[in-house]
């Protein structure tokens, strides 16, 4: 069971270009601090945020209420230039959750309609369990003696960049996954149940049609910073027994 | 003529699980205000920075001297955990200028090397001229009727994605462009001297290859901020106009 | 039943000069960068954070657990150059509050000691009741006028420095309360409890002592945030009234 | 000769209570945040930033001129939800540039007019000499010890402020000079030329005012990084030779 916020700036197309268009540094700065500061309330709370287009945000919240949303609205709107939309949603499948929480804010207006401010519109997982989240944390073999050490930084991130396009594809389609580019080599999917045959027919499938080779560790949890932890702590394991997919063993992960 | 400096967190890898895994979302949090502290000390002096890969980072620097870059490398070790080392070069083509940075970094040691830190070596723009940069400012038509008031916001995203994978791989191998996206529909790339043949050819390649439709304003200038200002400007003559490729007049732009 | 947590930076002196003095507007962003990490975490969880001397900071932080304790900890570890202590305990007069909380990192070391690092050592509040804290926030009468708009900054600023030094000063030793200048001409106490006699005896005694005129709302509440939010409104109501002191009504705030 | 710009956060006052009160945690957060902005522009420009008020914030700028305060604006514009006004002024005497600039802003309207916004009044050194700035980086003798690891937090907070208070007035009264507390036990003061008679009469003044004993370090430069890094170095001869007021050797101290 997957509890998932979408993030969205209000009107920020116009707002860029008016009454000129603003310096893109700028624009760069207030977006990713905009991002680091999701991260950091909705991490603290054990959830997980992802910056995907930075004018639309994806987090995975359960553990998170109407409440703590409402004061993310707030402090947003107190400390930027811009308010933001949050629609919220619950399902097995991610990309369904996702779906549901994108139609109540689509439902509410566009993201360009300028008198649609500050929707607030969700519905939150009510039974939490111990395992209803799985996070699969994906990393390239090798990336710094492979790519990193030897191309030269545009080349090496093209070939990230590919491995990424092609994954973030294949987790959604064929099993309604949501993947996110977190920075380096490493790739975090917010997944339904996956067998370690699925795990593995994905990363070949990568290796042919981006020529990239990652390894995955996958983990359950309460909430996505316990099954990241375990996920990354299985991701370890791949590291020191040289193997391709590893699952966290089920036990509870704190802190 | 572009100065293009790489910078990369050091021994980043390691770090990240020493001594053991560090939550994601404090990864998260760290890398993107890096990133945007880059952004603003480079973009305050007409810069442009790309957050890239978060651990290995692009900016266009023409402007920026050596006192800048070692000033940058160290009101990063003054609030950081973490260190950066600088590689500048210049050159007609950007990536050969990125592939010149990149050396330089490399030669002094392996981005997971303990022992290589801050390192600081380049060459910068000695004569600078009043169009050395070209800037292309590239935006998807509609991108919010067809995709963000419509899909759910992980599909928008993946139609982003694969146009912007499509996009920067054509734009490295036929004239050795940078490409990163910065948001939104939006695309930025720092190029040689392209003809308006080069950019519809490019434009009609994506939208082939890729199913995404983008229009692109051009400009020129002596630093990426001159430069990118002015393709922002042509960028609004094409939703003015209602055309695909424009480029900026030659006039300079300040602020 | 105030809860009072100190932080502490741990063997900062030392850092800010090894190996040499380091830029002090380095510094000075490092500093109120953590600063405001701290309010935003203890402040989306209800609670107040001050930031005193920035080596040294004083939080309000009833309805924190050793667990958000530990978080916080964490997440500066993990973004900063630097880590904190933390002590923390509760008593009925804020400033015994703070003594044993201060004497709780101070039995583990000096605030110089390498060896002294992220000490976690506290009692919490268990049996929260709904009026546990009482905050009163204090506000100079037409600061713009008199001050602002008619003398240069610094001298305004002498005036509202002095005030505080002499308010600080007299709540402290009269009643053991923790008052915080949290900019512009405002001033937040943390009290036990007090009657409308004192706050006027206060105000006055301030007034003949330093010549600045304050007006002060107060207000109850389970958190930092709910009594300090009543005493906002409160405020609001001297300024509609003209009154000096007023007392929030004992209604839950919420938000 | 001291160039100093006051930076006044347009009509705040009022944006604080509407539509009513905002949370005290965002305002903090918001405010150190924007003086962190503040003090890294200038700073790595090589002038200081104070953040005195929060709501009115004093620099030292000689080294920036109009262009780079036009710049300032705009980024404060371009990422936050309040906009600043900027008086700069020039003078021998540190306070009566600070009061020209002040006047500046003044003469446009109060800081509370909401029609008065983004004024950017002054004038600018324009023959910048070696040794225009003189700064003196005050400390407190054994805080740690005396205060920090003795008494609880806020009565060692109590000593600092009274000695800031005590020192502060008597540096503007005697000398108009500017005092800024900067964290910890560390006082800056932005000063005219003054004799080592002067520091001692001053430090002997607040010891029996006060009863805090202060050492002080003196430089001076072109910029108020290079004056404020020499009074950095002085201070730590005062440290290793035990004397109470230290003068940096005349030689320009680089990075
Ligand atoms: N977001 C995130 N990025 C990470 C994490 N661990 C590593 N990285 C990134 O991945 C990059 C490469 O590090 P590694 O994966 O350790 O290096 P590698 O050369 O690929 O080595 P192996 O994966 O061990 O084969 C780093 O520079 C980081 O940017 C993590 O936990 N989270
Ligand atoms: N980085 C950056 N992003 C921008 C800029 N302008 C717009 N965006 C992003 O682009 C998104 C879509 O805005 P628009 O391109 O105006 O919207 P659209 O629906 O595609 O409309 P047209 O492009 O006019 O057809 C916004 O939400 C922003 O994220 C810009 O100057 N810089
Ligand atoms: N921290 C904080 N500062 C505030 C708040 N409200 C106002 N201020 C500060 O106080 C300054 C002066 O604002 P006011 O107190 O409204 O102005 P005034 O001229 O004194 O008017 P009156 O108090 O109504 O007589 C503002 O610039 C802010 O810096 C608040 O809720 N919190
Ligand atoms: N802003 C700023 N604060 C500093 C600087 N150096 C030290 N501090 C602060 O001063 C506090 C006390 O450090 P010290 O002055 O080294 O300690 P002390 O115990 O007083 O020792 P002595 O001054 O050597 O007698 C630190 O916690 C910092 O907050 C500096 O360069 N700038
Ligand atoms: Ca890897
Ligand atoms: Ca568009
Ligand atoms: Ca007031
Ligand atoms: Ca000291």
């Amino acid at each position: 069971t997957t509890q998932v916020t979408l993030v969205q700036i209000d009107n920020y197309g116009p707002w860029t270009v008016t009454p000129e268009p603003r310096r893109e540094m700028d624009l760069q700065t207030m977006q990713s601090r905009l991002f680091a500061d999701i991260a950091q309330f909705v991490g603290s709370r054990d959830g997980y945020a992802f910056f995907t287009r930075f004018d639309n945000m994806v987090a995975v919240t359960n553990g998170l209420d109407d409440r703590d949303h409402e004061r993310l609205q707030a402090t947003i709107r107190n400390r930027y230039p811009v308010t933001v939309s949050l629609g919220v949603s619950v399902a097995e499948r991610p990309i369904d959750a996702l779906e549901d929480a994108t139609g109540r804010i689509q439902a509410a207006g566009s993201a360009q309609d300028h008198s649609r401010t500050e929707v607030l519109a969700g519905e939150y997982v009510d039974a939490p369990g111990d395992d209803d989240l799985s996070i699969a944390h994906f990393d390239v073999n090798d990336a710094t003696g492979k790519y990193t050490d030897q191309l030269n930084e545009f080349d090496s991130f093209i070939r990230i960049e590919q491995g990424y396009a092609a994954l973030m594809k294949r987790l959604r389609e064929e099993h309604g996954a949501l993947s996110f580019f977190v920075g380096g080599d490493n790739i975090i999917s917010i997944c339904p149940d996956m067998t370690e045959a699925d795990y593995r027919a994905t990363i070949d499938h990568v290796s042919e049609a981006a020529d990239v080779d990652f390894k995955v560790g996958v983990g359950r949890g309460r909430s996505a910073h316990e099954a990241g932890f375990a996920a990354k702590h299985a991701l370890e394991d791949c590291r020191y027994e040289g193997t391709t997919v590893e699952f966290a063993a089920p036990t509870a992960v704190t802190r």
